[in-house]
């Protein structure tokens, strides 16, 4: 049986001119109007507004967003004010309410719903909504495409399915709201972690303080509609740099001498940080992603930077990674009189999914209407900074699970063809919702 | 005595409706102009059309423009059709007339003009035209800006006095056309010198060929109005190139091993640029002056790019760290499984100036109104694509020059406050066409 | 009960001078011998002679030694003449008769020795023999020291227990031969695995082709005396090489153009090894552990060399790190106009041991006399050369494992101090040979 | 005339049982001796004692040996107590007296000796002393093999011709005691040139402060006997040092990331080396000429080494060149976790020769016997210590020069065929000579 039953919700409904969520329809309607704003990080507006307006035609006990929903100290790779100020104006023009916008100001963007019912435990539900860097896809065969609701941004897209988890968190809230669910449940809505930049502040906000329980999820991964895996590990630590060398530039043809050549920092470092040694304890990675240096071709380099990043299968190898990172940077601009800056611009920690809860959603998952097949564990091989959260909850000693469900997505993820099938969206509500009252059942 | 009285052009005046240049005024009104239309290589539209329209205004025997005056085999680093396109629009919209530019399109610029006057030596006269991609001052000191002839194109500039340039080879016209010059003038108006392009498609159209005496001439170079340098030496055999290393993307946390890293490519290339061996018959040069790679920080990087240049004492040392540039560029995209594409996008051979030549020049400047020193010799330690016709005239059998006129110039050479003082235009007329006359008179 | 009774075996005894082995005390006497003597690779004459003498005075029914034991094609990393015949010399002089060693002439060191009793199974038992460039301490507390059998060859040493697995292999011959085994049991004393170089040839010597079961042993591993491992895995896959740079030395001063620098392709290719991508499937390793170059400050070095490794946790791991290793000492070959050969030193792949053998070492070794402790699985993290032996005789079908006796050893492998506590021989010894029989009780 | 009349030394001759050298003949004796007798830098036992008995038997009026010669502090490159004692030894073997040994205890090798006759000017003249580590071929087309004189020392050479340098100062010495020369002449026999070692501790000595004039001198440079070259310039500064690398070694395979790598740390500096940017000022020179490193295939290796060189044009440019390379070295160390200790170990300064003294042996030469060819200038093109000596005198406001004997050698210096022809010798002794003559006239 789907907890997302029309009537029990309509019940609810107070009727609001927004679009309505609190049917299935409703749902699949609000991550299409999502999907049409795909925003990156730290300019969610749109997005968050959208949220925040659901859940005020819920009844939900307390509603949080702007600076109270994230740490402040924690905050990374944060555009500057013009790049946080065109997507303000971008969702001003798309119809946001000013007022709503207000409180975001300054890239505060995110949400988080608070629903209080009575004794028992508190569980959290982490969901992310942001978008990427990627241009859709117009093909016919796009679905989004051809149904009308193809991003409105160009050159943005949400192509891993954030859409549809933002709309989880909302499907969960109707049909908690439709039980008689005894506890707390506090629904997160991250911005920024396709940068891996926002899952830290959000987790030392304080408001995950007093989660007994946390559930994170993500669509697809190459699972088909139907299955669902009740815990995923193998996150890979990771830390994503931003390195700026500056040297002096020189005339390379009559003073090569007075130069300090930031390019040649740039390689020595490039080639060295390749080299870290690998480590015993298990698997380390390192990139320099993107490169760039130099004005002119007869001008030594006063300039270069790159971005770059480590991994590690644990938060321990990836800081080793990065310690030795960064000794690498410091010495090639030493060696080429330069002065180098290194900024941290995303970060996650490695996480495990713990068995007890891996259990609670695989038992609820066998009994889902949609469900075909359930994996107990799963491993990710890539980073994701809910991990955060996870680690949170545990080192106050709650348990936390990934949990993932599948759909049929015809591009991979990141890709421009990337879909979710809309199907889905039913059986993530029912196996999250599912388990949010299994939790608060077995507590009393 | 000047050479350019403004009676004797008086006469030879054909009335147009354009801007007279047939007196100094007029020459200050076209450098005026041409300043503030700075274009750069191979889109010097307006400013070809400028100098045609003033040959036409003259009694010129020839006047050739359009692919007739560059070997097409010889152009490099020539832009994109859409780079062409918008400088071929904004001279439109200056005013030029649609059937002057026709012959242009696809960025054939450049003119040559020939006057034969009976019996006597083909004298050669060398002026380049190009602009630089540089913001010109606004400052109130800045003398185009307070004059109101400051560059109408944001971000480009006439920062190194090829306004000028352009300027005296209209005037020494004049000045010939008013004398009893015996035997031919050429003056080459090239294109493109700011990026080394332009020299050898000039040098090669066949124009120089019977060319017995060259004189090229620069203006400034750090020598004060009055100053007149008879042959400039030590010009650097230089080779600019872009290297383009293509590999294969793939995720640096998932699959790091299935990339083709085109950034390691990249940097190993750069350390071995810089580390090719010095060269015992004199100085070479190396930059990798512009770098680039990579889309993302978890990608592994399919792309990278290194446009940079060697140079050389001579040009036999310029082929040598070429030639181990080549080696380089090749073995560091082998290594890391990458393709590399090495384009050459401007070259220029050194070049000496002749004893004999010189020594004209020296003696006419002595005698020059306006002429308050003359140097005979003087070393540029820069490059510059004169030499390829100087080179091709004297391999004739002919003799060539390169003259430094002085001008106050308040920036140095390639700032955003770089000017012309004004009086050297008629200085710099006086030596030139004097020093074609001498030749005349010498040969008969 | 130790299958060591010396009652049984002095029937046996045939009475020779040589020391005997025929008893506990007659094996430590062996090992002791042996621990006087240590050769290294390829140079094992003295040893293989004991060895041949100890069968000779056994009711073995074939021994082989000489090229027969070996495939001429995969040795590896075989030492010049002048290297071979210092060693060979020792052995003279150290009272081998010259008879016994010319077989070896070449240095086709190891033995083969096979018994056989009727109906029954294939067995083999692998141990290896050389020793270690090591001086051995001849501090007090050292043992062999303090005894009077320290090594008899400076700089050499029996520092990773190949002397005790010599005995071991005698042991066991003596208990089999005690005892109603009914099969064949061949036992592979092996030499160079120091250098992983002897394992390939004898595995495809065609000895092993018909063996079923394969035991290979090791002493210590950080196991104290009484505790058995019955199946190790975890080694790494392993490829040692030697790369020579050869290019064209020239006088750094003079004419530093007409080097071809060795030294510069030999860091080039360092830093670049170091930066072979890691792979997904599992952990790889690169070393350039030697280097070395030139021939005087100011000669730009026309040779250089490097001897390296990489390692993978599954052979196909290795390979790929090794073909990566290839393709980089190449290019930096091609980089600076040098030649480079590129020779295998050294190689083993990786293996797993198998359940079943496992299982019945497991049961024997936990009834054996002495053993206090027997784990089944451990993990070796190194590499070894058994592993040629165990995949040949389990891609024909049979079973191999890997199995670690325990010994108090005072120092680490490959130390000077380090050493085999002698109870441990009779308990291998037991467990080996107890393994042979239950193979054999097993099959029939 | 040649200064060298038999009949007038023999007259002085106070009868030794040594070799007498007071004829051509003589020298050609003493050149022979020291040709079998070769020996290197700081180790020239035998050789100095040869010089200082040839002294004792002469009329000379100090003679200085042993420490006094030479600053303590500016040693370079001396030998380990070992390497010193076992050419000490050599010399012993050889018959030298111990007692003339003493003072050289240490490697104090090298001597002065100081004629003074009444007044005029302090002339100097510097030879320098030492071999090098060639072995001497032994073909028949090969004089000193032929003629039984080859070295006696294998893989040590006379193969620059000091053998006939030194004998060039006994013979100058002999030549001026037979003229009536007024003033002081002080000849210094050096130590160490080759390794550009001995220069700057003998220049600094206090015997070079009242030095007016100093004649340096070398043998052949390509030019064939009879040729003489009044004054050499174009000496590059060098410096060259020593670097070695210290880091932690750990198992390459069980624990990479344990080490810290120093030869990762040795391919960074080296790559950077010779990258380090040319100057516009003159030439430069870097090479890495002699690296080593590790101690096993499977070990992260904790030392490396690397033996290099800088050259430049001017001192300062060496200089230069020198602290751009120590920046590479001590930042490559600290990359990789590692130390990195630097010595100089050889130095020489740029030097010109003095104007007024080459038109003085200029003019000498043109009157010597034997002289078939004058030449005023000509370029080094190497480096030499003599240039300390030389600069030593010049800041005092001496002059100096290097003057150039031409001898017909069949191989090229430093080649196991160097030879001198001995016809050399008598001319060199004339214009030498000739030379302090004429100081010493000029100046009263």
């Amino acid at each position: 049986m789907s907890l997302l039953v029309t009537g029990v919700y309509a019940d609810r409904s107070r009727g609001t001119d927004m679009v309505s969520t609190h049917t299935v329809e409703g749902l699949i309607a609000l991550r299409r109007d999502l999907h049409q704003h795909p925003e990156p990080a730290w300019r969610e507006f749109y997005t968050t507004a959208r949220i925040v307006e659901a859940l005020r035609a819920r009844d939900v006990d307390e509603i949080h967003y702007g600076p109270a929903v994230l740490e402040e100290a924690a905050r990374m790779n944060v555009p500057d004010e013009e790049g946080i100020a065109e997507w303000y104006d971008r969702a001003l023009s798309a119809g946001v309410d000013p007022e709503l916008l207000e409180p975001m100001e300054g890239g505060y963007t995110g949400a988080i719903a608070v629903i209080e019912r009575g004794e028992g435990p508190t569980v959290g539900l982490r969901v992310d909504i942001d978008a990427l860097p990627i241009t859709e896809s117009d093909a016919e065969h796009h679905y989004p495409a051809a149904e009308g609701f193809r991003s409105k941004h160009d050159g943005y897209m949400h192509a891993c399915g954030h859409d549809a988890h933002a709309t989880f968190g909302v499907g969960v809230i109707d049909a908690v709201l439709a039980s008689d669910f005894a506890g707390t449940l506090k629904v997160f809505f991250q911005p920024g972690e396709e940068r891996i930049a926002g899952g830290k502040p959000m987790a030392e906000s304080g408001h995950l303080d007093d989660v007994e329980y946390l559930l994170a999820v993500h669509v697809g991964l190459d699972h088909p509609t139907g299955e669902v895996v009740a815990g995923i590990d193998g996150f890979l630590a990771v830390r994503q740099f931003l390195a700026e060398f500056t040297g002096e530039s020189s005339h390379a043809g009559a003073h090569p001498e007075q130069g300090a050549n930031a390019v040649q920092a740039l390689a020595t470092a490039v080639q060295n940080l390749y080299a870290i040694p690998r480590h015993t304890d298990g698997a380390t990675r390192v990139n320099a992603g993107i490169v760039g240096g130099g004005t002119a071709t007869n001008i030594v380099p006063d300039e270069s930077f790159v971005e770059g990043e480590v991994r590690g299968e644990t938060t321990a190898l990836a800081d080793y990674t990065y310690e030795r990172a960064e000794r690498v940077l410091a010495s090639a601009a030493e060696m080429h009189e330069c002065d180098v800056a290194v900024e941290t611009r995303g970060q996650a920690p490695s996480a495990e999914s713990d068995d007890e809860l891996v259990a609670v959603v695989a038992e609820v998952a066998r009994e889902s209407p949609g469900v075909t097949a359930v994996t107990e564990r799963d491993e990710l091989g890539g980073s994701e900074d809910a991990t955060y959260l996870m680690r949170h909850v545990q080192d106050s000693g709650g348990d936390a699970t990934y949990v993932g469900v599948g759909t049929d997505h015809p591009g991979g993820h990141h890709t421009s063809t990337f879909d979710v099938d809309e199907a889905s969206i039913e059986i993530a509500v029912d196996v999250l919702a599912g388990a949010v009252l299994a939790l608060s059942d077995r507590d009393v």
